[in-house]
């Protein structure tokens, strides 16, 4: 390989625009992956505004990835031309330590190698999934099964492995009671699996817009945090909360909605630390945790157990023309549920 | 009974003075405990000056309670006369809701009922052990091993539960890192309890002024967390910290400290809420917990562990005269480790 075509942003907050980028020779243990179809994760806009400290452009955003094998290195053993892969938030990490060892490699101490704006362990910066291939060392490609389609696959690779690593950590299941905080790309996912896991699922947004998707989705319940009732209504009624939204909301309010030994997990993170009233964890042996996506190893449970399901996300296919429109769109909350960019429309 | 003498506050922030209180009769269910020793816990402190808000008064504080079953209810089986005996945190719960059910009654979802400053079932304020007797339900009172002397066991039943359950809780033991932050009244047994539950201890102390007391007292580390190298050093360091500082500490400083999995619990509590950075907890999937005193099953098996293992707290026995002075010495930090009232001198 050499240059391969694009969408990258030029610097940062600019406009994405189509170029090309170098990526590596494939090498011993890498795939080749002509990509079909990559995710829009809000995180890509993050990045691109530089909203979590300095990042080096341009930048080739996309860390949902999915698409076919193309090549293979002599050294690769797990995949084979033709075979449905997927890349998620990163493409490499030391390998050597205790959380690399564990399959944790999403809490690398070392630090995992991001799919974009890192570095990879050749020295040479990363370019995502808004492109036509990319080359990943095969220890870090997920197997896509048959039954789900490329493009409602591509979005579980960050925000499927987002909410079901979590949901598994803390034991979703039958007999808990589950609130998802947040109805978009990440929740979305969220209350499909954790009804799939079997748990009494409720969803928290902000209004009662999107009731009736929720529930087709699965959720048992749908509350508006938006009403101050809602708070008392629900008071020690659940076992797990998981929080998607980014922006700061009251966690201790949240916190008030827990159940004894409850835990409220948070996905995202805002920028600036929130007040937490440790009286609202002490009360009722109380966590507020945090997750950060899952190991290569709980990738692939993820997406065998959403295949088994019949789960994919909730898409808006669209072009690499329209990526722009559609960073816009996602900051106005105006996707149900998550873009998936058509890379065989990427130029037009 | 009738009334009983005691040391009371004869309003908020006021000085405690030599009073007397009523006692109920002995009922159905009840002991009559004629106190030997009663540990002086920094929430009592609060409580006199109404730091948690509204108080009753005359407040006779107290929940560190050791003596002497001189009298029981006909329906009473636990316990006889003569037997040595103790009473914590809470005298009675509501005895039906789940976690009263569990044998989690400091959690009980009606509210427990405090021993002092608390309203009992009968309707009528709670009194504390800075007195000669109390009365209390057979159910919300615990048995003194022997082993175990009656004044260094006093504080255990809230110094000792408040750190045995949460080292419980989250599995303190062989092969587990543990810090114990600040080494007071609380902490002393925190360091105590974990060492002989098997963990690595390490105790975080504002300066090494208490170095040679940690180490003797089972730590197998020590350092000052008033010197910012400390931070740097210890990063990723333990599996489970526990906080014993009320004060508000920069707890996204310490999560830093928390391996991948670890959890930081507080059993102490500011008055405002601390500023928790979300990145802190998600990246490495760590806790942020609180955890309050134990449920009397637990509350009971800790002072059996305590008793196995040879475990009392460290005190300086003071009498009823000298409760006033304890309590400028407690908020000057002027205590090694606990002071214990000895209720035979309450009146000198």
């Amino acid at each position: 390989m050499a240059n391969v075509t694009a969408y990258a942003a030029p610097q940062a907050k600019a406009p994405l625009e189509l170029t090309t980028v170098p990526r590596r020779p494939v090498g011993e243990h890498d795939v080749l992956i002509e990509i079909a179809y990559a995710g829009i994760c809000h995180s890509d806009i993050h990045q691109v505004n530089e909203d979590w400290g300095t990042a080096t452009f341009p930048m080739v955003p996309g860390h949902e990835i999915a698409g076919i094998v193309s090549e293979v290195g002599p050294g690769v053993t797990r995949y084979a031309v033709g075979d449905r892969v997927g890349v998620g938030c990163f493409v490499d990490s030391c390998r050597e330590c205790v959380n690399c060892e564990a399959g944790e490699e999403q809490y690398c101490l070392g630090g995992m190698v991001g799919t974009y704006n890192g570095t990879g362990r050749d020295g040479g910066p990363t370019y995502g999934g808004y492109s036509t291939h990319i080359v990943v060392d095969e220890n870090y490609v997920l197997g896509i099964p048959e039954g789900i389609g490329l493009d409602e696959a591509a979005p579980l690779l960050c925000a499927g492995i987002t909410l079901y690593s979590p949901l598994k950590h803390w034991n979703a299941g039958p007999g808990k009671r589950v609130a998802i905080v947040g109805l978009g790309g990440l929740g979305h996912m969220g209350v499909k699996i954790a009804h799939a896991l079997g748990a009494e699922v409720t969803v928290l947004s902000q209004s009662l817009a999107k009731q009736a998707d929720g529930l087709k989705l699965g959720a048992d319940h749908f509350h508006a945090t938006g009403d101050p009732a809602t708070f008392g209504k629900l008071a020690g009624s659940f076992d797990l909360i998981v929080n998607t939204v980014s922006a700061n909301i009251d966690l201790n309010a949240y916190l008030g909605l827990l159940a004894t030994d409850g835990t409220l997990v948070n996905v995202g993170a805002p920028e600036e630390p929130s007040p937490v009233a440790m009286f609202a964890l002490i009360g009722g042996r109380k966590s507020l945790a945090g997750s950060m996506i899952g190991g290569i190893r709980e990738t692939q449970e993820m997406l065998d157990f959403c295949a088994a399901h019949g789960l994919g996300a909730e898409i808006e296919v669209i072009s690499g023309g329209q990526i722009n429109e559609a960073y816009r769109r996602i900051q106005a909350s105006d996707v149900r549920y998550r873009f998936v960019i058509d890379i065989a429309t990427l130029n037009s």
